[in-house]
């Protein structure tokens, strides 16, 4: 219920920002923003454990998935999750004795339109 | 001519890489690539600063353009421009007095696939 809630949040959100950054320039509100996102993502292991969360079944990761692929402590997964987490990329919930992560989609398609090139989405053309 | 051919390998490297994250999890060599470039956004004045080149008439900008906008000061400007060229996410070019800046489309349409969800464009649906 609560999870509905945020994505009907994250959707309005994205009604107001963002249109592609090719478009139109980036008020200063919305850089601040979006740049606090782009933070969260700016580390490998973090962008490593979004895409496990966001691969995995039923798209969602049990922190007990998403230690051992990563040659770093418990308590430094678990920063990284909270980075992710307060960045609005990744949602939580604890049950019983696991927290569980899920990506929010509409925080990687805000930040995936805003990359967005007329060219997309091949990416090929004239600068 | 010597573009040209940066933007042939730039296309050559996104068909290597970046497939969707949610799709499979990302390699740990693409993600110490792609954390490098995700860092360069990570500032809300070099995001408008990108933002600013890849809308300018012409998909390029004079650095006379570019430093009107901002509340810092010109070596600022010119540190950020260096970050987001060193990043592989703009090009440059001297021209007489300026140095002209252009957004290179093909690293953009690379970071927007690899932040794509299965709902995007629109970004909705269940997690």
């Amino acid at each position: 219920m609560s999870k509905s809630k945020l994505r009907v949040l994250a959707q309005d959100d994205q009604a107001v920002c963002c249109s592609p950054m090719v478009r139109e320039p980036l008020g200063e509100g919305d850089a601040i923003d979006l740049a606090r996102m782009f933070k969260a993502l700016s580390d490998p292991v973090r962008l490593r454990l979004l895409s496990l969360i966001a691969s995995h079944e039923d798209g969602e990761a049990c922190v007990c998935d998403l230690t051992g692929p990563f040659d770093v402590s418990q308590p430094t997964i678990s920063h990284h999750l909270k980075v992710l987490r307060e960045a609005g990329l990744v949602g939580s919930e604890r049950r019983a004795t696991w927290v569980y992560y899920w990506v929010l989609p509409t925080a990687l398609a805000r930040l995936s339109s805003l990359l967005q090139t007329s060219d997309a989405p091949t990416g090929v053309g004239a600068r």
